[in-house]
């Protein structure tokens, strides 16, 4: 056995995410290690935090980076908030609806599903009538941006039900953070986790999460231990104080850390709103190009997601060829379907570093060459 | 608020870890980054594979890395092997055997702790006591490389013990991998969990993990669901199945698993037990210029770490005030003490990258300096 050094080629990332990293943040990325509790880097930590209030419009005090994948923040918002003794109600209408209900079975608390259609937003109406049968339940959950379908619920107006009935909020913005509207204070999100590698276009492997004082509150005053140890935020808390005194919980990932703040540097920079705008912009311009190439949107218009579209794969066209093509031919990478949709949807993204002109026109000038009928 | 990129210093990490990382890793690290799907990173992670079974030096199929840090590959342990109806025998001579009764109490499993002194190895005798008295027990956990007190437990022995009474066995071995003599397939282990920052001198944020075909069928045969769907290694196995079919879990820390791909194939070419001599051979280099400064070492000679060299802080010394001048004064990190040792130990790392000639002769030098009677 000898392995050799692994030298990744140059590809293009337009599928669910990972999505094409900035130089600026790779070059963060391979900055010399410190130690992670090294005065310098618990400044970094502390700009951290304040950079992903900007990204979340929020004020919270908790709020920081959970050193594990976007699963794991979701995970981590689950462990910590809901007990047996809880009821939530879990809108589903893709796949990682579905992964939150694995969350709420694994915990054991009382769960009330809104089953949605996939493809489409969640269904405030639903949610309303969900709610008004279960007068128990305590918390609400939704995902934000479906990255399984392409599809943008209203965050805001599920939130403001969730709120007349007096629920707990738990929202996952994976895939919505940087790329579309989203204020976790103003429409009054209790708890909200993201992932690193989608519209901030940092390298995978971090979840930013963030939790309202009245999040922290229930989570401070469990009255059990919170199922894992690793992503118990009453000990991450003392980790992330921002007091200027860390105490020891477990090692961050340093490194990773430096290239999320170079990507939250950038959308500072770029400002939140510009980085919508743009996502909307390249979004439109695909549009014009998906549709002038025969493909169709699963997702309706109103309801869709700027920096994921999900086209149908048209009748006679072999998926994985076409993407083996597109990867092959032209280093560049879409998605494929997943769950209800695997073998039947193409999933194109345009998230953070990828939603750029050049992304755009490669993506289509590629397609079309796949999709000529001598191909297939 | 206009936060700026962020450019950390360049420390030398003589602490517990995270350890220096060479220039080759921060290399790969820094590589485009590509689809976690991607044919050409499915490859990567198969190498990854037999490179951590040489590491470990098992035959293990089920060989892989966490994609969190190592307090999450010990809950990965836990969590998939341990139900309410299980009994494990945990030894305590540190910090982290401490972490473990914690798992194993958030877990609900039946708990026997062999308690033992800080600073020492565990006690085979005292694990067989336990076992006798408990012939219930079904599990065995320790420490093999205690990082709170660099305290070397006989990983073998106690394996041994273990298996004679049918037990299996979980073992630490954050520290010790790639710096001391570790054999999981003779030993005997049935589930082992490392780090990516410490001897292998990768950035953190990962945790290798084996497990043996007897710790892989008891996952597998579990009648409750794993209470981490983020850690439930029935779903990761089939992420991580070698059959060149992945199945979507989670996104994996692509850039990280190209930075631990690096790391191991640096130590392949040094070769295992060249790298266990190294170690051996910069801690008796450190040994004699530590005792020139009068500083004694907390664990006994035969039972020492050689890639942690825990001291007592010298009466009349002040511990933070050192620790800082090595830091401002030399780019100089050496760790606090942990635990029961904290404000009365330095720890000092030699691991990976770091347990070279150069870092042994910085560290004596800006010591000698840091203690002179006028500094104190």
């Amino acid at each position: 056995m000898t392995i050799q050094s692994f030298f990744p080629p140059q590809r293009t990332l337009m599928g669910p995410g990972p999505s094409d990293v900035s130089p600026r943040v790779l070059s963060a990325l391979a900055r010399p290690t410190i130690g992670h509790l090294d005065p310098c880097f618990i400044g970094m930590m502390d700009e951290i935090k304040e950079l992903l209030q900007y990204a979340f419009q929020t004020k919270n005090n908790f709020t920081m980076a959970v050193s594990a994948p976007g699963s794991a923040g979701m995970e981590t918002c689950f462990v910590n908030l809901l007990t047996v003794n809880d009821t939530v109600v879990v809108c589903v209408n893709g796949v990682f609806g579905l992964r939150m209900i694995e969350n709420v079975n694994r915990i054991g608390a009382k769960l009330v599903v809104v089953e949605g259609e996939w493809g489409r937003a969640v269904q405030p109406s639903a949610l309303e009538a969900a709610l008004q049968a279960n007068p128990q339940a305590n918390f609400v959950a939704f995902v934000h941006a479906e990255t399984s379908t392409g599809a943008l619920s209203d965050a805001k107006a599920l939130c403001a039900i969730a709120k007349q009935y007096d629920c707990l909020t738990i929202v996952d913005a994976v895939t919505s953070l940087g790329g579309v509207e989203l204020r976790v204070d103003e429409w009054q999100i209790d708890a909200v986790y993201s992932g690193s590698q989608k519209c901030l276009s940092c390298v995978p492997g971090l979840s930013p999460v963030s939790f309202s004082d009245k999040a922290v509150a229930v989570i401070q005053n469990r009255s059990t231990a919170v199922q894992s140890w690793f992503l118990d935020q009453t000990l991450v808390m003392g980790y992330w104080s921002g007091a200027g005194k860390r105490s020891y919980h477990h090692t961050a990932p340093v490194n990773s850390l430096y290239a999320l703040h170079e990507s939250l540097v950038i959308l500072q920079n770029e400002g939140l709103e510009n980085s919508w705008a743009r996502h909307k912009a390249m979004h439109d311009k695909l549009s014009v190009g998906l549709r002038d190439l025969g493909l169709d949107f699963i997702v309706p218009e109103s309801e869709r997601l700027p920096q994921l579209n999900a086209v149908t794969i048209p009748q006679g066209v072999d998926d994985v060829k076409v993407r083996q093509f597109l990867l092959n031919e032209y280093n560049l990478e879409i998605g494929a379907g997943l769950g209800a949709f695997a073998g039947k949807a193409w999933r194109i993204g345009l998230m953070g570093y990828a939603a750029r002109n050049e992304n755009v026109v490669l993506c289509l000038a590629a397609l079309k060459e796949a999709l000529k009928p001598e191909r297939q």
